[in-house]
């Protein structure tokens, strides 16, 4: 047995908070359990009131004779830590707290109260501030929603409570076949890590489909959506500046960075719904069909103008057209007249009755170069769409085949009717063109994941105990950000290529140093408060002879000194001049829910103009950070434009890779880190400045 | 009187092909006008029948006693030249061709010979390849569609008929409100510009929505477009590379450059929707709602979720959010509970009712500051959604003021119910909120449209003359292409600065100009059989002294000739050498359907890897062209990005002008214009380098 059955799958729950004012909230649980025919056992508990709607009413839960699996919990948020109390010690196993004032106004220390008191007794808190739990296989609303969603497979997580009250509805007007619909509010204890895990292993639950304003114990989350074996579709919510806000002032959430969510939702294998109307259809998809097991699409039409319509829609969402081979045109020729086009789109002409659609259908998915197909029919005054979708569902049934079909029918009622027949025959139906190959754009985005290898991170070997020392010195001189020199030891000694450089305490120091390392040579000033080292004069590029390099100590001294009479100067660093190459930047970020993370970037421009940057969860192998690089938009730069030689892509990758296990290895010291620039060449590269705080 | 009112607002139509067989679009034409309720006369026409549904028919156009406006001919194309005779014999003013079988399958000589018979006789044809035309003022369904569409304000015009036919019926269920749907066809005589130019001038119309794959005369279409007293909404298809070949193939239209009808369309003041949903979401807002004249968008909403996925949705269709004033949240917080938030989006709570909406609604529009509301709505148990919507719509009566108003009801059927009687009664309702937004988004570009300025092209003085002997004199050579010189002596004409130079015949005049230029100077060949220079080793920059201008003549014409010894050198051109700046690109297509266009750009990388250009339809003012320099992604490497000054956009803004007189001026001669690159200063740019290709 699941540790959670008695949350999800209770076989008794006690009401705390029934009430007999049919305008509570208290009331209307009562009810929804009793009228959405929840066959376990509903013990209603009040302790002015013997009765309520027929059932009996128990003055406190420690009054009731039998087992509760689980409570409903609708007392005022002041006396919740009471009424945990006594659930506790009743034997109570999990909570559906459903009343608010808890984090959500601010009141974070009441909820902390309340599962110190839960944990105390082994009992699980879904919520505060939930609606509750819906759930269409045991015929339980345990929730003061209306009524249960209309009822499929898919298993529905909302962070927003009215939301998903409003989207219980509309499963019934979009025939959106729901499974459990769950409101997971403050996540208190469970969250949304907790419910994939557990609905990932229910039997009952084909997709699971979350509205997301941001998780807590992210790394959970992604491990947990990567080892998912069914589809996982989030809509996130504060993916503006502004929604991230009104998101944080409403629930209290944390939106946290989208570049961020994005990494965490590529890694977990999330496909990303990009409004309320996606998520409802690609959840309806993603339930019903298959994966697109492939990138060939094929779109059946009778229409030009809709073929268009979804050719340029397949564009935009990953899924291009392409060709379809000859004799893949020559069977579709035969459902067609002769000025119809089998081509792909394939233009069945207004005159396709229901024999061409079904033949044409039967026939695509037979043949073994397609990998999905998108049906458009616009309605015609001769056709009747009932005749038509009954022979769209002859065709795949007869194709014996298991390859994902989506159906677009533009049209008035009949259509709308017939698309409904559809839904109720398991192929998904939607009004626009364009929202059936979005539909069929995440079929394929699930096919891509599942075909995606596992990335186990194998750790390298490197001098681990150099970077804690360092570190620890750091801490010691009550420092948070690293010295140059100090970084770039750390970086050397997790084997990420730095140009060769030493401290240099006086001029001729710094000129022995020079001699060592060979002219050309850069200057730098040391000095833990002079962070903008450039703004302070306190560099000096290209010194190519002795006379130089004193030059370059004194006047970088005096410089800073003139900057900032109080810093501590260390000294001038000497470093190898690394030569000229392409500028790139690596760097981290230590996520409040996610953790280390690594970022990459062109330097220049693409950085600073186009915030063309992008990230993953640290660790992260070689292989994936290669997959980062190709990402950004000016990845050409790399791949040799303009006349250039190509540049080290795999040194790139490696060296993201050792970043990525520096900081995921000190995740608990470090902050940030930032090597800017890493000068990358046709062979290797260099990590020619460095910067790392401490938390 | 419109001399199309024959044809769109005909007294008296002939069906030319009229039949008796029920399933023939000659008998569904007679019928469709008989149902609809058309009360001018009808006049079926077949050789070989007397009546059709009670109709006298007569055998022959000539036959039919009284005036005849329209005809619709459905004769098979191979008849329809001697039909299109008849018909001008008989003195029918305007045709609507049904029949298809001309330039859409490869029959433009069919179709040109019709419209030179109509032309004769000063007839106005709407097709070929059309499905009709529907007017619900008339009451008219001239057209094989099988009714007429939902009553309304809105003029929609296709290029597609199937999807005319399937819009049709979707008007009912969408319950958007249509004036007069009209299929265009092939527009071998009336085009999209004919037909805006005319419904821009009917009452019944209050806004022009088009399916486009490709306009024939761009000119018209612009400039109608930019006179339109109504707003004109357009989905353009075919904008992928695969879409565009799509509508290529099915009717013969070129789709044309993406960025070109972007152009245009923002040129004309048309407002794109992005998808079919998009139009028919926001055709419903310009029609019922006034466009939003201000940046200041307030959101209402009883569900923090769906507020915060509506301002996400603000800033993804460019109207972000701002703070709403001190005095706006001082009243919202009248209608609120005490955790509701006044901020925008202003939180009403799950707990608002019809009360708290209809106040807070009244006393935002009330509020200066507020330009438009997007109101949202979860549906809740305790609340009815039809309560909810009539306390919308008298806050809207009682406002008093005429500001836009969308709403979306995320809910199930008593939400649906509820937001048809909102469209009912004028305000826009959508199932999400980021459709509402969207279309409060087309209302806010409509209001802008409005807001800016009409730019009149002034021309420069310039030495067109000079212009016209250079071309002449390139033709007389039987050339396409300028040399570097000619192209130089073209934009000096027209007032573009180019660096000093001269063409050099030999190595000593090759020294006498550098002297009179001053160095140092670039070199490059002058040949018309060398287009790329630098390859032929035909370019030698940065040279300081008379030994090196001397060398450099020599090795470039002996390279030029072992790159292509036929070649026809007419010299080496010597040239200032222009300093270092920021590289930008100037260009110009002449288009098939818009004619010649102006195309900005930075140079390098930004053109290369990012493809960030933009265009506009030449010519265009100084001012035009500044709006398009602002709009390109790396904009900000102009105004001082990396620590640089900001460089001249001003002068840019001159010389894009300059450059699209010049290609208006000689449209008949202009193929290509580049000016490549286009090096700029703090103050001042230079044209380094530039080709001209004539058509």
């Amino acid at each position: 047995m699941n540790p959670l059955d008695p949350v999800f799958k209770p076989k008794s729950i006690a009401i705390v908070g029934a009430s007999r004012d049919p305008k509570a909230i208290g009331h209307q649980c009562v009810i929804n359990l009793l009228q959405s025919g929840y066959e376990g056992k509903i013990y209603p508990v009040n302790p002015k009131a013997d009765e309520i709607e027929g059932l009996k009413c128990y003055h406190s839960i420690l009054d009731i004779p039998d087992e509760v699996d689980l409570a409903l919990i609708v007392v005022p948020a002041k006396y919740v830590p009471a009424v945990t109390e006594q659930c506790g010690q009743k034997g109570v196993k999990g909570l559906v707290i459903i009343a608010s004032g808890f984090s959500e106004v601010g009141r974070e220390d009441l909820e902390k109260e309340v599962v110190e008191i839960a944990r105390k007794y082994g009992m699980r808190i879904l919520g505060p501030n939930v609606v509750g739990i819906m759930s269409n296989p045991l015929k339980m609303n345990a929730s003061f929603g209306p009524y249960l969603p209309y009822p499929g497979k898919a298993t529905l997580i909302s962070q927003s409570g009215a939301l998903l009250i409003a989207m219980d509805a509309r499963t019934w007007s979009d025939k959106v076949g729901i499974s459990h619909m769950i409101s997971i509010g403050n996540m208190a204890d469970l969250n949304f890590g907790d419910l994939i895990e557990y609905f990932n292993e229910d039997e009952e639950t084909a997709v699971i489909s979350l509205y997301v304003e941001g998780v807590k114990n992210g790394r959970k989350f992604l491990e947990v959506c990567k080892k998912s074996k069914k589809p996982i579709i989030a809509l996130k919510a504060g993916v503006s500046q502004r929604g991230a806000a009104a998101a944080a002032s409403h629930t209290g959430s944390l939106a946290g960075s989208v570049k961020i969510y994005d990494a965490a939702f590529k890694q977990g294998h999330v496909v990303k719904a990009e409004n309320l109307d996606a998520l409802f259809d690609e959840t309806m998809a993603l339930a019903l069909q298959p994966p697109m097991e492939g990138e060939n699409l094929l779109i059946i039409t009778n229409g030009g103008g809709v073929g268009v319509l979804a050719t340029d829609a397949a564009e935009k969402y990953g899924i291009p057209l392409k060709d379809a081979p000859e004799d893949l045109k020559d069977l579709m020729r035969k459902h067609m007249p002769e000025f119809g086009s089998p081509k792909n789109p394939v233009d069945l002409t207004g005159m396709a009755d229901r024999d061409w659609y079904e033949g044409s259908i039967r026939d695509a998915l037979k043949h073994p170069w397609v990998h999905g197909v998108v049906v458009l029919y616009c309605e015609t005054s001769f056709t009747d769409p009932q005749n038509i979708v009954e022979g769209i569902y002859k065709a795949i049934q007869d194709s014996g085949v298991n390859k994902p079909v989506t159906v677009s029918l533009v049209g008035g009622e009949k259509s709308v009717k017939a698309g409904e027949w559809l839904i109720e025959h398991g192929v998904p139906y939607y009004k626009s063109p364009s929202a059936a190959v979005r539909a069929m754009a995440a079929l394929r985005e699930y096919g891509r994941f599942k075909e995606e290898k596992i990335h186990e991170f194998k750790p390298y070997e490197v001098d681990k105990q150099k970077v804690s020392e360092i570190i620890e010195k750091v801490k010691a001189d009550g420092r948070k950000a690293l010295t140059e020199p100090e970084a770039k030891e750390v970086f050397a000694a997790y084997g990420l290529p730095v140009p060769k450089g030493k401290l240099a305490k006086s001029a001729d120091e710094a000129v022995q140093i020079a001699n060592e390392i060979g002219f050309p040579v850069v200057m730098k000033i040391v000095s833990p408060q002079i962070i903008h080292k450039s703004d302070a004069g306190g560099v000096k590029v290209n010194l190519n002879s002795e006379e130089d390099v004193r030059k370059a100590f004194e006047e970088i001294v005096s410089n800073a000194k003139k900057y900032d009479p109080d810093a501590h100067i260390h000294g001038v660093y000497v470093q190898e001049m690394a030569p000229w190459g392409t500028e790139t930047i690596i760097g981290s970020i230590n996520d409040m829910q996610f953790g280390p993370t690594v970022m990459f970037g062109l330097g220049g421009i693409f950085v600073e103009i186009l915030k063309d940057v992008t990230f993953r969860i640290a660790p992260i192998t070689a292989e994936e950070a290669k997959g980062m690089i190709q990402e950004i938009k000016g990845y050409k730069v790399l791949t040799g434009a303009r006349g250039e030689k190509p540049k080290d892509v795999d040194a790139i990758a490696d060296a993201m890779s050792r970043l990525s296990q520096l900081v995921w290895d000190f995740r608990d010291h470090i902050k940030e880190v930032d090597a800017n620039p890493v000068i990358v060449y046709e062979k290797g590269l260099s990590v020619v400045d460095a910067r790392i705080i401490l938390k």
